[in-house]
C-alpha cells in the first residue's frame, strides 16, 4: 500500500509552505506530499481557484490543501469537502475549492472546520494554513473521517467565486482574461466550441482580429506555438487550462500585446 | 519507523538545491527532504537565520541544512550543533544556525566540521553545500555521532550575527525593518508588549504613529488583514515571524510604504 | 530496497510541474522525485541541457525526465536514451539530453518514443511534458524495458545543440557568455587550462583583462568570492558549472558588469 497523497497550493511565500509541511509531516510521517504550487498570485482566490481545477484532475485520489485566503483570521469559515472521486478538499470557505470539487465529481459532504481538537494547541490570526487548515488535512489524510472536522453544511450555502464567462455577439465572442501563465500565455473564457459556432470546424491557419483597448490584432488558429514563427501570436486551445487561449511562439502574449488579468477582449473571425 | 526528516535552507538558485538533493539522497535514499526554502535573500545571513528561527519549530525532530555563506571557500568554519530538543544543524559557522538553535531549546553539543572521511571525496571552494554540508547532514541523519565530524569546540566562540532590537524612548519604540516576506509585509524588531507597555493592553483599532525616511503614516493595531479595507495598512502581531509587524490588506506594505530591510521606523501611540 | 529515483527539469511554471508529479505518482506511487528546477530559462534547450550536464553526475541513477520544449506538438521527436551509467533520460529530441548523457558515460541506446501504450490515453498538442513524457518516465521508472517506448535510433541522428566554445588567438582567450546563475555568476566557455596555457600556472591575485561590448575591466583570478571585498569582480573556476566564470564578491555580475548571456568576451593576461 502507498503513503497517502496530500497535494498542497498556496499563495504563500518564504518559509511558510515548508511550516505547513512539518506540521503535515509532524501528524503524518508518511505523507507524500505534491506542492501544485505556491506561486499563485496573492489575494487571487479566482487565479488560486482555476489552478487547483486545472491540476487535480491529473493527482492521485488524495487529500488537497489550498490556501489562498486575503480573509484570514475573519468571520470566515474554514471547509472541509468529499467530492465523488473520493477526494478531500480543505480550505477556505472563499470559493477557492468549488470548480475543483465540481470537476472532480462534485460534492457528496460539505463540513464547516470547527473541531478545535484537530488544529495546532494555539491557533493565530493571522496563519491559519499553518494553525488549522494543514493539521485538518494531515489528519484527514491519516484516516480521520471528515465528520470529524465539524458539522455539516449545505454545500448550496459555501461561498461562490464570480468566474467571467464568454459571450456570442455579433459574430463575435467577447471574453476577458482569466488567467496569465509564466509563460505569459493568456487563458480568455471560452472554448474552441464558441468559436465553432461562429465560424465553423477550426483549421490551422484560420484567421481571426483579436480587439482590446481600443486596437486589434491579426491571429491565426493554430494547434502548437511551433507552427508559426518566433515572436508570431496565435490563438489556441490550451492543454493545461483547458480552453482558448493567446500565446506568441517562443515569447510572452501578456508582454507582447500587453495583456493582463481581466483585460475585456473580443474575437471575430476575420 | 518513518524516514529521517531532513530540512533544507539555503540562497541558492538553479538546480544547486537539488544537486545537494541528489548527494543526500546518494548517502540516504530514505531521507524525507523538507525543503525550507531556497528563496532566501542572497548573501544576507541575517535573513536566513531569522527563516530558520521561524520554521524550525513547526518541524519534526531532524537534521537541519541551512546553507546562506558568502564566506564559502575562505577560513570561515563548517559546523554541526546539537540541541536540547533533539535535533542536529549543520551549516557555516557564521550565525546562521545559532537564533534556532536557541529556539530549540539550547545548543548541548558543536563541533567543528573536519572529519573528510563524511565529505565527498573531491572538495572545490566555491559549493560547499554539496561537497561538505550535504553529505555531512546526510550522514547525521542517518545516524553517524555528531562527535564524528570533528573536535568539540565551546558554543561560546560560535561566530554571533547581529539582531537589530527595539528600543523604548520617549514615548515610542525606535525599531527597524526585519524582514520583508514575500507578500511585502515588514516584520520589525520588537513584539506586542514593547508597545503595551507604552499604553496598556492593545485593542483592535488602536491608533498609532510610525515614522520612518522624515515622514509619518498613522496606523491602527488589527488582529489581522481582513479587518480594514484593502489597501490600507496595519499594524500587528505576524504569526508567520512572532513579532510586531507592518502590513498593508492585500497589498505590499514595502512597496506601498517605501520600507526596505533596516529602514529605520519609530512608533508611537497616536 | 530503495524507491526509484526520478529527477525532473523544466522551464514549466504554475502547476505545470505538480501536474505531471501527479501523473508519475499515479503510474508510481512510490517514486522519489527531484525537481532539479523548473525554474530553466523558458524556450532556452540550451540553459537546460547545461543544468542536466552540471547537476546529474550527482544525482543517484535513476530515471532522468527533462522537457525544455519550444517544438512541442510539431514533428519533432521525443526520445529515451539509456547510458553507461545505468541511467535512462526522457525528453525531446532537441539535443537538451546530449550534453548530460555524454558526461554519464555516454548513450547505449536510444528509443524514439511511439509506444503510445505509455502514454496518457488523451495526448493535447502543447503539453506533451504531462501527456507523453512523465508518463513514459515513470513507466521505466517502474521497470518497463527502454526497448518497449518505440524502435530504436542511431545516436548519431540526434537533434545536436551548438554550444559555444572558447578559442585561444593572439595571447587572449576569446570566449561568450554561456550560463548566467541565479546569483548573477556568468559561466563563461572554457575552463582554467584555457588560461593556465595563456600563462602559466595560475594563482589567486593573478591579474587579466576581460573585455566586452567595447569595454575592459581589470580583475584578478580567485580561489572562491570571499578573498575580495564586497561588490569586487573576479574570475574564478566556478563549482557548480565546473568551468571559468565570472563573479562579484555579494553582487551580481551580470548586472555590475552588464554581461547577459552569449556576450562576447575576450580574456587576456594583464
Amino acid at each position: 500500500m502507498s503513503a497517502p497523497v496530500l497535494t498542497f497550493l498556496t499563495d504563500f511565500g518564504d518559509t511558510a509552505p515548508a511550516t505547513c509541511r512539518g506540521v503535515i509531516w509532524s501528524i503524518l510521517p508518511e505523507a507524500r506530499i505534491n506542492d501544485l504550487t505556491h506561486g499563485s498570485r496573492a489575494f487571487a482566490v479566482r487565479d488560486g481557484a482555476f489552478l487547483l481545477w486545472s491540476s487535480l484532475p491529473y493527482q492521485p485520489v488524495g487529500v488537497h490543501l489550498a490556501v489562498v485566503d486575503p480573509g484570514v483570521g475573519t468571520e470566515r469559515r474554514g471547509i472541509a469537502l468529499a467530492v465523488r472521486r473520493g477526494d478531500r478538499l480543505v480550505g477556505p470557505d472563499n470559493g477557492l475549492l468549488l470548480p475543483a470539487a465540481e470537476r472532480l465529481g462534485g460534492i457528496t459532504a460539505a463540513h464547516s472546520i470547527e473541531n478545535r481538537a484537530l488544529w495546532r494547541d494555539t491557533v493565530s490570526h493571522t496563519f491559519h494554513g499553518r494553525d488549522i487548515f494543514a493539521p485538518v488535512a494531515a489528519h484527514l489524510a491519516s484516516g480521520v473521517a471528515i465528520g470529524e472536522v465539524g458539522p455539516a453544511v449545505d454545500p448550496a450555502d459555501l461561498v461562490q467565486l464570480h468566474f467571467p464567462e464568454a459571450v456570442s455577439r455579433d459574430h463575435g465572442l467577447d471574453t476577458s482574461v482569466l488567467f496569465v501563465d509564466s509563460f505569459g500565455n493568456c487563458r480568455v473564457a471560452g472554448g474552441p466550441g464558441d468559436l465553432e459556432a461562429l465560424r465553423g470546424a477550426l483549421s490551422p491557419g484560420d484567421r481571426f482580429s483579436v480587439s482590446f483597448d481600443g486596437r486589434s490584432v491579426a491571429v491565426t488558429w493554430q494547434l502548437t506555438f511551433g507552427n508559426v514563427d518566433p515572436g508570431v501570436p496565435i490563438l489556441y486551445d490550451d492543454a493545461d487550462y483547458d480552453g482558448l487561449a493567446l500565446g506568441v511562439n517562443q515569447g510572452s502574449a501578456a508582454d507582447a500585446l500587453g495583456l493582463a488579468h481581466d483585460t475585456a477582449v473580443r474575437i471575430e473571425p476575420a
